[in-house]
């Protein structure tokens, strides 16, 4: 990250818990990778093993632990790099994209009835409807809307232009990115005998837990009577679809594009890779792991890995996989060996009835 | 679904064209499933079958159909409990989040010669270009974009932050879901010899015919120069994509994160599990069903049912993949059947230029 | 396209640079390919092989070059009717969806030190934040929100309801679709002991740079420490993801629904098709083609084409597919040989520990 304004390497290191190895008023003007980095930025080596490619960084200056040794330029050293770094990180990112002022921007609006917690900002053109709540310190981006009753926990994030339906309960500390949309309808239709559809109300919600995050324009449909829950501490990237009546466990992993139909029950620490996808009406157990790409279409017991199409015990997959590659060689060898029979049949002495070729 | 504010069993059961049997009094705060249900919640059961569960479930009150026998606490008799259900579901749904009043919240924008019809609402900071139309009792969410000379029909509903692009006709009775997009440039670019891409414009629209739904973050492309149709009572579930020049028959159905590539041509009461996909220039038939995950590459004939990666007609494709699957077991076989052979061969006359390992 | 007020022949021809043969007032209202134009559009020929279509076509009028011959109904005569169309299209797209007027809607809003370009135009409901700037007749839509800082380039097109998070950058001549996200978090958390998950800051930005195209719910995240780079002149089709730290060729072309997970790099040229996928940390050199559907599950070397689950060099997975197909008819010629041999052991005298069965 490029910074707007420079920062003292000596303000970074209060910023950071740490202390300054070198020119205390050194400029920092940006932070980036070891390999990104310029004169002008600070880098950071988590282990004196990151010493050979600190050295031929190009960066300005360092963020170094403790047992780092001597650096050739000017340094923070840190008790917890990682720490130190996540410190600056936030530091700075609220520097340059300051939160929304607290309070409600003159161009939202509010419904009747709704609140908004103390410390919370709304922003520009944001819809609270009637009923609403906003928890403690919660922000809403410009042009998020949050329907009747939506009731959204404290310090939660809801960014720019993302959307929540009625009835929705969204728990503390999480986030949801910009392009989100919490409790749309659920695809639900029955199917008349001349084959028309006939929409199926979508009466119940969404519930998200603490410490949840959803990616951009990920689409979690409400329950048709009762609840989706997304739970506790579940992670979901971009562009997933959780479908009506589904449970994801909590502390559950999915990166982009996971789709999941309905009324599906997903244990808890799970982990799905890219555009993986689950049928409706099955059940994962915990600690299920599901390979990019991979389709699932049935249940999977706790603590299994699943690969390939359709998803099948990993193992098993590739060693079926392998077989299907095998198969060009095992037409040549059965060629091989019919050769050889038919050599030796026509060695051996008639028999009645048993020959086919 | 939890109501904000009770309602008695009574009044639900004249909403429903039904009758009480048991307290009429009962005060209702939530509708829920047999196993969701609480001791202030109305749950139902379809028919006399459904009984044990019922008995078991901890709801206050029941909706149950003539025929279900005596109850053991406060209930709904009802007909059809299907139609009383969701009749129930739009009362109670209307009652929790009330449409937006007709007419046009101050903060939205409306363009010269733009009409909005009777009854019709448009929502905060929505945008109706100039010339377009929102016909009788349409409901325009918050945020949403209607761009120039839109048309939207009677009794549509165009949740919240959905996007409509200039020239696009929706039909009546449709439903548009949040962060939709409707009618953004097909994907056209003409390759020049030097590897750069020139963009081709795109100039058709998007026809949206009567009672179609669309889902959440759904995107149909307009066509290059005519219209890509989603015709009459089709049903596109969330994170759909449909390029440009596609058609997409009467009545078909997909699940999320269906793909279309462009200037295919789907028929009518067409099934997709999710996450399935159509290469471009193909033609599938009416009714045709494609298997969740299912990339399908080339034309499909009526009633056909494929699956699989490519897509192929199911039967053949679960064969192929079970063979796949006996390969590892096919070259076990393959080295018995070489042992005997050496035996035999070990044991027979010599014979010349025949034999080969 | 239909067009709301009609335009004559001669106006566009002179649009198209073009000259007319045949009645120069004939009234065009509207556009249309040869299958789908009426007697009141015009369609066009590429060619002169495309004579007997042009013919049979219901058109009113003809766009087509100087080397077709007599046309038996009003037409433009043009040097390259490719060119023609660009510029007819381009000028009746302008007609029926005017641009922004320049400037800001007053229902924009726009932050302290936000700076606006000559000739470019803020839509309503719009959000510019502190710091950011529009270039020179960039045009911004309805409902968009530029972060803290964003750069929007020169003659940029960011559609509506789009959002661009704080610090990204926009070249110029891009065009951003609706929907789309640039700049939300890279899906990044450290797993602590307990199965928790702790978001690591994700501090850099998105890198679009000159004409790059956008599709619709794109979803493009931000680094963690640099920049995620889409390079100049790659398209991107809608509802795509491009995991944080990803760098994305220059001229590359992708289709719609394909997710490259973090830190991959994709070389220039490449070719996507849709819902394909490629894992994290690894590198597409220049020229490779995937084929719709298939997950990239390593390194793709320069020039290569590659397909199926997963995705490998496309002869080979062609001819595996081949082989797994073949696994019923290789079982059946085994029971044969199986049966050959049977009755050759039985003929044969009599040898020790070599039969197996």
């Amino acid at each position: 990250m490029r910074l707007t304004t420079p920062i003292t390497l000596g303000e970074l290191a209060r910023v950071a818990a740490g202390t300054v190895s070198g020119e205390s008023a050194f400029e920092v003007r940006g932070i980036a990778s070891l390999e990104g980095a310029g004169a002008d930025e600070l880098t950071f080596a988590r282990s004196a093993s990151m010493r050979e490619r600190a050295t031929a960084s190009a960066a300005g200056a360092l963020l170094v632990p403790e047992d780092f040794g001597k650096t050739d330029r000017p340094a923070i050293i840190a008790p917890d790099v990682d720490l130190a770094l996540a410190l600056v990180g936030e530091y700075l990112a609220a520097r340059e994209c300051p939160p929304p002022p607290p309070g409600v921007h003159p161009s939202a609006t509010v419904g009747e009835g709704a609140s908004v917690g103390e410390g919370a900002g709304v922003g520009p053109g944001a819809v609270v409807e009637a009923g609403a709540s906003v928890g403690a310190r919660a922000r809403i981006g410009a042009g998020v809307y949050l329907g009747h009753g939506v009731a959204v926990g404290e310090d939660t994030l809801i960014h720019a232009n993302a959307t929540v339906h009625w009835g929705c309960r969204i728990g503390a500390r999480c986030v949801v990115h910009s392009g989100a949309v919490v409790g749309a309808d659920g695809f639900g239709f029955a199917r008349s005998p001349d084959g028309s559809y006939h929409k199926i109300p979508q009466l119940g919600n969404v519930v998200l837990e603490d410490d949840v995050e959803l990616g951009a324009c990920a689409c979690i449909d409400r329950a048709m009577l009762d609840s989706t829950v997304i739970a506790r501490g579940a992670k979901l990237d971009n562009l997933i679809h959780i479908a009506h009546n589904c449970r994801v466990g909590e502390g559950t992993a999915m990166a982009a594009q996971v789709g999941v139909a309905g009324s599906t029950r997903i244990g808890a620490g799970c982990q799905f890779g890219g555009q993986s996808g689950v049928v409706g009406h099955v059940r994962l157990g915990d600690g299920v792991r599901v390979g990019a790409g991979s389709p699932v279409i049935k249940s999977v017991a706790d603590g299994v890995e699943v690969w390939g199409f359709p998803a099948r015990e990993k193992s098993r997959a590739l060693r079926e996989m392998a077989g299907a590659a095998r198969s060009g060689r095992l037409a040549e060898e059965i060629r091989a060996l019919r050769r050889r029979l038919k050599a030796l049949e026509a060695d051996a002495p008639p028999a009645a009835g048993t020959g086919d070729s």
